[in-house]
């Protein structure tokens, strides 16, 4: 396998849109390709994510509309993936796979998702597709409730007093908003406090309003090509080192929601693939869905011991200045989370941050960076280590 | 790239079935195993193709769930492909492309899909999301719509009589029934004759009832290894000997409904490959989810010139006992077509008649196969190059 590269990225603000989800991918993907200084007619295929596009605007087959609005040779097929949450994660994988195997020379990968015409009561149950439909969702679970339970199992498992961890986890949502305040495709913009936090609507015990990430719109894109191919036409390339996918099924085969054991299997092959060690990461992007998803992440990625990354942002050592820096593009939480391109932004933040490019919420000399996403209650995690 | 081969095949009955997505990919997935002579264990990967699960049963995220009910392992990764009726197909291609390039070793991919409970009013406007749906739906375009323009334009460019091809139509109807009545996994299995089909309902002037292919349920799948290992496994390892994808857009860019460009581009690739002609190609299952497509395919496939296989099946050209087979199964006409399970069916319906195993349909002495399956509205194929 040749090593892989990142030419150029793009996104859309994060937000509310009145765009269809191909229109705001039409923004992203040609965003990336000017990013690329290359043109449409260079693109190899198209890796494209998308989940939930037959609700929301009654499109199924959306990959090849997509690819058409970009104006891509007929001859570079175009493929949707599909993994929840992970979709855009997924995508970016396989394509940097196939160009590794020089299957592809180059080609543009991303998503996009379009959640807030639904309103909040409707997103809530399609987003709850994500869990099994036949074992889960007669239950009435949601993915609030999931996290909620984890909470619950989490404090009781490390012996920390729940109003205690719901404090810890509203300084994970007070970080990530500050870091969204200085990100101006953030969906959230502003700085928040643990007391607004803890005074927001109860959406499943323990997870108040402020625990949960948005509902958003969005789409990014990213162009990869081959380490020597991207040398010749940017000036810095940013490397793909390492990529991790797992499936571990529904929820009732999880055996501690404390644990994403296939997140500690998917991080686990990133590092090896990149020859890399936890403490090697500069700053990560990870799929703070809720509060306590970023807790849990940390502890299986191997930054915290289980049981010990609880406090990490209430002692600064997540923020911007601290010791890792975790969601410095706002996160889930604050950036935003249109499920299909979630992916995507993750890996043009770090793509950005690498390259030196982000402004007041730079992560200085920030060599390595590691983008973690997960699909569903548990069931995908797709992990992207990327260097400069 | 190394060669790559498909172990073992499976599919179940296609028709109406009271099982869920899953529950028919477990048939499936599992019998395919078993025609390995592996073990679930041995798989590194999951290919997976559904179209409408999120509509048919409130499921997004099928893939890690298929992946769980075939025991396979945690660390081998489940990813969800969709290309409206191509799906499989597209599965199954990214799946050879990754063998081949040695990411993973063994693998299996495949698809389900449940049409039948919806009822044909609602099947009829979910399939349609399948076109575009800012710019075509709107206008209240359906499939049968499409592919009736399509028979209307060939006619006017080729100067047909409309009635006489027509009853040219009505007899690739019959003879994909003729080989359907030999198919035990058929959705239907008995004969018809042109009188029935030229009586049938007025679906979308010039098709009726009967030139156009069922709604259907079912779920096939495919092992695939590299061609050394596959040899050390089974008697008859078949081999991918070429695959081709490409991407038209939506129909307003299509400039001539006669010709699916995509297809000329996708198949020449894969002939490319495998390094053969349309002359040397034995028996193909093509996309003939109407009488019409079958013609088109026919053509843009390169085994007759352009207006000249519309009475390949009159003359008994495309039967078993012709010159070329086409659609020994009995295609999506006869066999049905449960969308995301097409392709993989497809390919299964080839191995095993490559492999000598196809009863009283078998074409004798078949050495070279063709899978070609058509998404959308002309908006993607897939081509697959199958040879013993």
């Amino acid at each position: 396998m040749r090593e892989v590269a990142i030419l150029g990225v793009a996104m859309t603000k994060f937000g509310n849109s009145e765009k269809t989800n191909i229109e705001m991918f039409a923004e992203a993907g040609l965003g990336a390709i000017k990013n690329s200084n290359i043109e449409a007619k260079d693109l190899e295929a198209l890796f494209f994510g998308n989940c939930l596009g037959t609700f929301e605007e009654g499109q199924m087959h959306m990959a090849p509309f997509a690819h058409s609005v970009l104006g891509m040779p007929m001859s570079s097929p175009a493929t949707r993936f599909e993994g929840a949450c992970a979709t855009a994660t997924v995508a970016i994988r396989h394509a940097s796979l196939l160009v590794g195997a020089g299957v592809y020379d180059m080609v543009i990968a991303g998503g996009a998702e379009r959640t807030t015409a639904m309103g909040t009561p409707l997103a809530t149950r399609t987003f709850a597709m994500g869990c099994h439909a036949q074992y889960e969702s007669p239950l009435g679970i949601t993915f609030p409730g999931v996290f909620g339970m984890a909470a619950h199992m989490y404090a009781k498992k490390y012996n920390i007093p729940l109003k205690e961890l719901k404090r810890n986890m509203a300084e994970v949502a007070v970080k990530n908003h500050f870091h969204g305040a200085k990100n101006p495709k953030a969906h959230f913009q502003k700085e928040i406090t643990v007391e607004k936090v803890l005074s927001g609507g109860m959406v499943a015990d323990p997870l108040q309003l402020l625990d949960c990430c948005p509902f958003s719109d969005g789409s990014a894109a990213v162009v990869i090509t081959s380490a020597d191919k991207a040398k010749q036409l940017v000036d810095k390339p940013i490397y793909i080192a390492g990529t991790g996918q797992a499936s571990a099924g529904p929820l009732y085969l999880q055996q501690d929601l404390t644990r994403v054991k296939a997140r500690e299997i998917s991080i686990k092959k990133a590092y090896k693939q990149a020859g890399i060690a936890p403490k090697d990461v500069d700053l990560c992007e990870l799929h703070d869905c809720f509060t306590i998803a970023e807790i849990l992440a940390l502890e299986s990625m191997g930054f915290y011991e289980f049981g010990k990354a609880y406090d990490s942002a209430a002692k600064g050592e997540t923020r911007l200045g601290g010791k890792m820096i975790v969601n410095p593009s706002g996160g889930l939480k604050a950036k935003g989370h249109p499920i299909g391109a979630t992916g995507a932004a993750q890996v043009t933040e770090v793509v950005e941050q690498l390259r030196g490019e982000s402004g007041s919420r730079q992560v200085e000399g920030a060599k390595i960076g590691v983008v973690d996403t997960l699909g569903g209650d548990y069931g995908t995690v797709c992990n992207i280590i990327l260097r400069s």
